[in-house]
């Protein structure tokens, strides 16, 4: 079996920087097969990159080869990673990108990358996609172990995603995510609802709790317990985002 | 050779939902080769879906598995069906998406997707693009046979396109599409029009049907028979979408 | 090693014609493993295809394949070619696409797809992604020689860049990209720059060079050797374009 390599980026497509990353990894790596998770992460959204990663990291089966770049602080000293998470590897700017897959990790191992043949002198100082990320992935799926790239990281940035509080007769949490459906993603899980829970938010919109967006009639808010496990706003055939102006940051509150 | 799955959706890719898609099926298919039709399918749109399915579906060879994931009834009652249309295999939830790769197809078969290992009681109600298509078209790719799924189906549902109307002196069909050039496309097929055909629309638009695009000068209005047969409407170097503020729905006329 | 190929196009995704391009070239190569560079190219931008593809190109290995596909003169008498340029090869409209790989080439063998397995009476007026260009990759990925495509095409088409003017006082180039980070990507090598260089533009905007982005505070402007080696200016944690409303073509000035 070929190696699996996916990534995920904040470039886009359009200028050709994922391409020159593929184009190493395929010359390293001749064999492996490079499965696009996602270029369209706003530019420095590190947060939202490390929910998407979530998303699918534990999904691809063990021995897969993750590489994650949303990376402000390229060319400065921030650390390069590279991680053993679960069985799967992941290499990384460690800005915070891996804390949503570190979170409930079950096995951990990090190392910082500084293999001489990966950051080399010569590196660019602006896209460490090509010059540090891709061959370091590219060395993982030709052989080298983790331990081969770099001395063990011990102290990895860690971003915290903001909390949910419970109280006797309501939860808060908030928005952590808009969707591409304008669904509104929240980080209060489903197994603290009730089926009988009512969603309220900014500007008196409240959201009954059930089982399916089509629960609702078209053009109806409606709140659903979504595929993550989470509690998510959405509108039947319409965008909750648009609907109800919400965006990332807004609390909600369920009540019975 | 390995099993070669595509996949088209209304996902968009910046959320990682077709991410979770491929590590379902990269793990239940480890050496299947993923191809990304589209992600960017307008949310919601199954009829649109149906046709950009069908401008690619018999390109791929016999025994490619598709997978069309554009499911507003995602958590009802609609069924999930597989099928194989003219030797190429498809999952998809069944609300049209596939009328127009059954429409001219010399065979077709149809089972509606029970298999207790796909269609889990812990599925999420909101996602089945990776709880029940991704591994529905994994264990398609692992040897499962299409009737292994469920049983047979036998009234999917189909969306009627719009019709074309032909009168002696003049064809009436209307715009189905427009591309990301802005090309009107329509639902006239080419083989009904004479080299002389006047192609007129709202607003007194007429453009002349041409052989290419380019022998119209630059910035003026041109018909041509497209690249799947049909009659389009293009700006040479522009949008005729812009140009003539037409869209999806506005009838076209051909006279002599 | 199976064969791998990149598509580089300006057709987006959306309208299902790149999965077109993809089913003809896996029924022609069935192992062949296709990478998407871009499909995000601005409708018709052939220099901007010609950076693009030139940031990637010498990056993937030898006997690569390449396919790019901007062709805003489809169904006229331009003519198609197929080249090796540094072993690699690519296969493209002869409408200066490949400039920019020419360029700087140690070796170039060009040829015109004349074929008649592959330019075909019956192919589209308009689609020659589909129709002439992924089975000529196709054919190549599976041993088709160049040679075995056409003849010799000696006077392929060449769009010239802006052209550099070195003065004893300072160098004058121009903005040749922007980016998805809104970053001003310019013609001037950073090899011309000493490190004290100012680099100023319209509207009496400065920036100062440094070594990467992160050095000056957020929402600054900022000159930096980019990765392809050429001066570009960005916006810490913003977008120059936005800040400067500099766009293609703005003069940039360089002094001491």
């Amino acid at each position: 079996v070929s190696a699996r390599i996916t990534l995920l980026t904040d470039f886009g497509t359009r200028d050709g920087y994922v391409a020159a990353m593929k184009g190493v990894i395929v010359t390293l790596a001749p064999t492996a097969i490079i499965d696009d998770a996602t270029h369209d992460i706003a530019p420095g959204e590190i947060l939202t990159g490390a929910y998407v990663l979530a998303r699918y990291f534990r999904l691809y089966p063990p021995g897969s080869i993750h590489v994650a770049v949303v990376d402000p602080g390229v060319g400065t000293d921030r650390r390069a990673l590279a991680a053993s998470i679960d069985d799967r590897l992941i290499v990384a700017p460690d800005n915070g990108l891996i804390s949503e897959i570190v979170k409930d990790s079950r096995s951990t191992r990090l190392v910082e990358i500084t293999h001489p043949d990966i950051v080399r002198p010569d590196r660019s100082s602006t896209f460490h996609g090509r010059d540090v990320f891709a061959p370091a992935a590219a060395r993982l799926a030709t052989g080298l172990q983790l331990d081969d790239l770099g001395p063990a990281l011990d102290d990895p940035v860690l971003l915290q995603s903001p909390p949910v509080s419970i109280h006797a007769d309501r939860t808060v949490g908030e928005v952590i995510a808009v969707d591409r459906f304008g669904n509104l993603i929240t980080n209060i899980p489903g197994d603290l609802l009730s089926s009988e829970a009512k969603v309220s938010f900014r500007n008196g919109f409240v959201a009954p709790l059930r089982h399916t967006f089509a629960a609702v009639n078209p053009g109806e808010l409606v709140a659903v317990i979504g595929s993550d496990g989470f509690l998510e706003i959405a509108v039947r055939d319409g965008s909750a985002a648009e609907y109800t102006k919400a965006w990332r940051g807004i609390p909600i509150t369920v009540t019975r």
